[in-house]
């Protein structure tokens, strides 16, 4: 027999995956999940249908939403993060031993439960006697807070579905305010590429815009999501991701990566034109 | 009904595009030639089954392969270009009002004649006088060649089939000879992403260390290409093409593009630790 996860990146345009098996299938309250084992991307994790990562390119997507912005702030003490159930955001963290406290909001327990028990690779570090873990709405959570955190990482769904309300402006603005003086937040900013993400992709810039004085966006290559050409969004109080930036520094650290490194840093914020020109639409 | 296109990426990552229809094919002495039209990416031709450009991210590739040695290299007057029987390299080449000659060597003239009728969008400047186009065997073409080209842009299929010998050392030290003493040479290389592609750019890269002094790797996003993360060769006589880039000189010729800038330029050699590893590897 031959089984195949399909993935419709368009209504048009259909990425499919030979699996092996599925380990796991459940609807929570919020969100279907799966896990499936695969050949060639071996484990993979699924929500809503809609590829959330694999094991063999997960290491981009969470060096290049966590490094970035560690490798500018100068001081990273108290981190927020937001969504990132897979556990590989945190993971990431807790290589810095200057943290001192993660905190971590993600609407699906869930996701969190079959993340330990399937995704090893990812789901590493929550007993990190740093990180502490809030199951609730992030929008409610963040109302609450003020003055409070270094650096807000969103690590999303798309925005659509439990995803949606940290695609609003309500919620960049409560992340505003929520971040201390020279706060930096992180964010997955879609896709460029097709016409539905690139709409995503701008509403989110829209509302980070409204919010923040320095507003920059990355990109990398992650080939299990749709086009592969993938966006972060980094919005700041006041450090400039690259102006700013001490490659010495982050280098110093001896952190190893297999895709971030403090070249790419820099080449990431260097968008093709017409990336640019849908970002300066909305700006 | 429905009509899909079907590409295997690899035996267990199949990419589909919904076709409206299929308005060409043909083998002829060398390949399988097909021309379909769809609603996402509208016309896209494929040899051999494998997909070669689409009409909404060729500018992607063409822009990449032509602009970056361009902007690099002080005076181009000559020109060699291999393969592009779709007509994108001249199309971006013959922008360039100081290039003089523009000889095209593609092994298969229905690609050409196919490409003409039914893909205006990149065919669209062969008829430009400095453009001359030879039908042969391009490593017998070159073979003859010494001291002639300013710069050599090889624009190949993969190196099954036809293309397999623009990826051998004997067509490599050919392109070296046929270099003028400040020459460039710019390649597809393949992608790093999966295994059967990264072997193909790691043999790639192999040769052109062994034949040039100065080689160095770019990268760009092309989502219809497998995993979408793309490579390019520069290799080069003299010019290194970032330490002795000149953006002000390209950007005052004005050209409009819609990937390619100069920030970007610099940008696209800074690749992710994993392709630097797999480059080592063979250097």
């Amino acid at each position: 027999m031959e089984l195949w996860f399909t993935e419709e990146h368009t209504p048009e345009v259909k990425l499919s995956i030979k699996v092996d098996r599925q380990l796991f299938s459940a609807q929570s309250e919020y969100q279907r999940i799966d896990v499936f084992d695969s050949k060639e991307f071996g484990r993979f994790l699924t929500l809503d249908g809609y590829m959330m990562l694999t094991e063999k390119d997960e290491f981009i997507y969470h060096e290049m939403i966590v490094h970035v912005p560690m490798a500018v702030h100068p001081n990273v003490k108290k981190i927020l993060v937001i969504g990132a159930g897979d556990g590989g955001v945190v993971r990431e963290l807790t290589k810095y031993e200057t943290i001192e406290h993660i905190d971590m909001v993600e609407i699906d327990e869930l996701v969190v439960e079959v993340c330990k028990k399937h995704l090893p690779f990812t789901a590493c570090c929550f007993d990190d006697p740093r990180v502490h873990i809030f199951y609730q709405d992030a929008l409610k959570y963040i109302r609450t807070c003020q003055n409070e955190y270094d650096l807000i990482i969103v690590d999303s769904t798309d925005p659509f579905g439990p995803g949606e309300v940290l695609f609003t402006k309500e919620f960049y603005g409560n992340c505003y305010k929520a971040l201390k003086e020279d706060g930096i937040v992180v964010n997955q900013h879609e896709s460029p590429f097709y016409q539905k993400d690139a709409l995503a992709m701008q509403r989110a810039h829209k509302r980070i815009v409204e919010s923040f004085p320095i507003y920059k966006v990355y990109q990398a290559h992650i080939p299990t999501y749709p086009s592969g050409h993938w966006l972060f969004g980094f919005s700041s109080k006041k450090h400039h991701p690259t102006n700013e930036f001490n490659p010495t520094k982050w280098n110093s650290l001896g952190l190893k990566t297999r895709y971030y490194n403090t070249r790419l840093h820099v080449g990431a914020f260097a968008l093709p034109n017409y990336v640019e020109e849908m970002l300066k639409d909305v700006e």
